[in-house]
């Protein structure tokens, strides 16, 4: 546990909040368009800018079906580059995995679901055939500590297919999963059906039992509660959290629904919070403009980037 | 305090969530359109329907100056001949509330901020004379206890004009309220300053100091953490909660800024929350066409608009 345990803080340090920005990935799964590869080196290095240190960049995927991420590794390269950044990309299969291993990619990402049907309808494998994929990653590993592995649980608060999920179950998956191998558990609310209420209790339930490894919050706003969902996940001790600039990401299942929740609002939220997240949420709107741009007709979510922050009172958490 | 709180409690029972739709007041402060009069009374019969129960109808103002208002006596009989509804009306003087005590309004709300800046640019009175006016509808009353005096407290959470605001500065003033003869407490975050940190403590500062008395919480969605504000005060124990259907209601202070957190919204969360509200969200979705006939050019808000409840899970409260 101990050489995984560092290899998990290195990238998320358990005395801070770490915000995974998951634009270039989970933002472009839907998306009609795409940007180019040098809007995507522009997006990454303003975000860096900015202060961000963790972009998921792409999924290792066949390029003729999704040439979206086609450019994966040179987005993988362009984060190696950048001072204190960090890189993930999704790994669905053993040729995924494969293809990770030739990269300097920091973090892989082996998502499984809550429910069986879910799980081989999303990524069309059993849940047992997933957690197995966690085992084959980190024995493709042969002794190193890097990538670090990460294992998503998807439709944790509710399944648009299976319908409920029991936080018991998740916890079984949880355990499984480190047991397996993983360093970082993800807790993902797919659907968009989680409450804040939900959030609490189910991470309150999985934290402890995965200690010490870091668990992150994976939300959709798809009902209003992403910012209510990020609260309650830190007030049960969740550090590290996922969201896109934009709140890019529809919902397959949802059509015309908010996607995931707004990397801008998460770092308000975190900052009024009392939660430094290093990141200048100033700067950080200057990369709308990219957005705009590069993803025209897609709609862009984010209350901040309407309204700014309060201009009169001191809104920032103090320590960095 | 006997007779006061048994009127208060008619209005807002302790064990239970009652949520106050605005829209046909702070939602309309700032439309450039409003709604026919028939249309309002559609509006507040097929939210009664939807099992609404209290509704802020209006402010009594000069017809001349603010037309949106001038059908105010109407709906408050229209709400007085609903089962079990409640009407509400916002009276900022002395004539105001002469006005309010010749019709059978359930509630008048008297609006004071928590910075004297901000006062006296919004109602052009001093805190003191705000708190002055409470009294003087205590003795307008002549010994009845109707309408319920409501005391509104702006900018509760920091000002776009004065700046910081101390919660010690909220609580004198929610003290100075309740004993010039206030029934409930309303504490607001009208520029939509607020994180959900915030709301609890000043809440959880508040309640017990002003107990047995009930506060209200008024959030506007400004910086996307209205529904984050609205949990963070049922954690609190506030039971009492404000929203405008559509998320009506714009910021002068933020152009382009969302409105009043969203009334369907805020129904999924208490429902999701374990927080039975006695409304039937479908019902109350089916109101939107008459928002989006009555206010041409309006942007309206929620996301339960968009995405309807999750369909695969129970999501509603068990409890009625």
């Amino acid at each position: 546990m101990t050489s995984r345990l560092a290899n998990a803080r290195r990238l998320y340090p358990e005395d801070r909040v770490a915000l995974r920005e998951l634009g270039l990935r989970d933002g472009l799964q839907l998306t009609k368009t795409f940007p180019s590869t040098p809007a995507k080196i522009e997006w990454i290095e303003k975000a860096h800018g900015a202060g961000v240190r963790h972009f998921e960049v792409g999924s290792f995927l066949p390029v003729r079906t999704f040439p979206q991420f086609a450019d994966i590794r040179t987005l993988i390269r362009t984060v190696d580059g950048l001072d204190g950044a960090f890189s993930s990309a999704l790994t669905l299969n053993e040729h995924a995995i494969a293809d990770s291993l030739e990269t300097p990619v920091d973090e892989i990402v082996v998502a499984l679901s809550a429910t069986e049907e879910h799980c081989m309808s999303n990524i069309r494998r059993s849940r047992r055939s997933a957690i197995g994929l966690l085992s084959h990653a980190v024995g493709e590993r042969k002794g190193s500590d890097r990538p670090l592995i990460n294992a998503s649980i998807s439709v944790s608060f509710g399944c648009s297919v299976g319908g409920e999920v029991a936080p018991e179950e998740v916890l079984r998956l949880a355990e499984a999963c480190a047991e397996a191998g993983a360093e970082v558990i993800g807790i993902a609310d797919t659907v968009g059906f989680a409450g804040p209420r939900q959030v609490r209790e189910l991470c309150e339930l999985v934290l402890p039992r995965v200690h010490p490894l870091p668990v992150i919050i994976h939300l959709h706003d798809t009902r209003g509660t992403g910012i209510a969902n990020a609260y309650a996940a830190l007030q049960a001790g969740v550090r590290v959290l996922d969201g896109t600039l934009g709140g890019l990401g529809g919902c397959p299942f949802a059509p015309g629904a908010t996607g995931n929740v707004a990397f801008e609002d998460l770092v308000y939220l975190c900052e009024r919070s009392g939660f430094a997240t290093g990141i200048d949420l100033e700067k950080l709107l200057e990369l709308r403009p990219i957005l705009d741009r590069e993803l025209p007709g897609e709609t862009l979510y984010g209350a901040l980037a309407r309204a700014g922050p309060p201009a009169t009172i001191r809104w920032q958490s103090g320590s960095t």
